[in-house]
């Protein structure tokens, strides 16, 4: 890895983008997800590379969701396999959700490798070699688990690509989404909408989920009921718009 | 390559996308350019993935100065060679522009293969090999051709960072950027900022080359004396701006 000096004012995201070029070189992470990374970077660095309010209020809400479900499942993909393994399988643990790896540029070997690599950070069980069920989707995120995603009813979907997002809300299920690009379909069919670097988002549902492990089902639905994906998005382009402005501004006096 | 379904709602940006993909596996595009490409797609999605008026006049003023110029150059990179190969070809001969190859990541290798690359594609004589003079540069980008870029009057810079182009404007040269963040430093200094994607940009110079391509110096002039760059680049802002507001009242009223 390319050494990154630890006082380098973009120290996180330099990082960021170093371990999910490990990913492509350990075979885990597609070469596309190296220009996921870079959208995601354009993105970060327009809501300015901090957790908002209300992606932190989202964070909270995914967290809910996935605690009061009956089958939960955390989709997996390559970049997100390669930036918060260790992340993945606490999250997993706490909440009681599956892991299901699914990839849109699926291969047996990166399926394996991915399944080795979350095994080795901890997770057992991880679901998605079977695919033995298929969402109405004419690429290979169709292939699921019959005893995952499937018949889950709550997804948390990490980098996700639209129509499988829609898919997934056709079929009833409450989908929760990672995603910084709030125009995206993903963020505006999710139902949750975590306008969030993915390597944030993880760090603040653990700590949502540790202080929330012993809340009851009420605690949750009041969490849940209370909460306004609309206006969490909205919130998000209203950032972007506001950092927009301001840096045009400085540009300007240059 | 990966398999799009034709029916996928993102189909020509994932196409775009897996040629730049394949230029890395060709050895064309360096990984590096990956990242690029994606950061470029998250502004593409700002601007709303369409050419924008402002970015169809800068289109008009770029092709005016490449036929009223008397060297003029069009540099390209990996991404460059990779998404719009045939489009070089075409712009070059019908304007009269050389082909120079000009990369951050320079090795023998990569030039000899872009240009390859290019001339599988109908190329002549592309510039860039010799590279037997120097811009005031501290990266590799510095190495020129004396009859290429060197001594040209009018030079395209599509996908380019932000030095050169500083360099080349310092030295009197007329620079056309294209460049899909209107707050980069390449956008800020060039001439004529094409403030669109570079599939889309190609596309409309050569319709408008198609077009102009009788028309007398005076009429290029006039194109030319009634631009204002300035103007153009506060557009794209707005633009952005606007479809940020506009998407974020959509989402607070629903």
């Amino acid at each position: 890895m390319t050494q990154i000096p630890q006082d380098h004012p973009r120290y996180k995201s330099l990082i960021t983008r170093e371990n999910t070029v490990e990913g492509v070189e350990k075979g885990i992470t597609s070469i596309q997800g190296l220009i996921a990374q870079g959208r995601g970077e354009a993105f970060d660095y327009l809501i300015g590379e901090c957790s908002t309010d209300s992606a932190k209020q989202a964070e909270r809400v995914a967290v809910s969701y996935l605690f009061i479900a009956e089958n939960p499942v955390i989709s997996v993909n390559g970049n997100t396999a390669a930036l918060v393994p260790d992340e993945l399988v606490v999250l997993s643990d706490i909440t009681g959700s599956s892991l299901e790896v699914n990839l849109f540029h699926r291969s047996k070997k990166r399926i394996d490798r991915i399944v080795e690599h979350l095994e080795s950070h901890g997770a057992r069980n991880v679901l998605g070699v079977k695919g033995d069920s298929t969402l109405d989707l004419s690429h290979d995120r169709r292939l699921v688990d019959h005893d995952g995603i499937y018949g889950a009813d709550v997804v948390l979907v990490p980098l996700e690509d639209g129509d499988r997002c829609e898919t997934l809300s056709k079929m009833n299920k409450v989908v929760i989404a990672i995603d910084l690009n709030p125009l995206s379909r993903t963020s505006r069919c999710a139902n949750v909408t975590i306008i969030d670097n993915i390597t944030r988002a993880f760090e603040n549902m653990l700590q949502h989920a540790d202080e929330m492990k012993s809340f009851t089902d009420d605690q949750f639905k009041d969490i849940i009921d209370n909460y306004d994906n609309n206006q969490v998005i909205s919130s998000a382009l209203h950032e972007i718009e506001n950092r927009l402005k301001t840096l045009s501004k400085e540009f300007g006096k240059t």
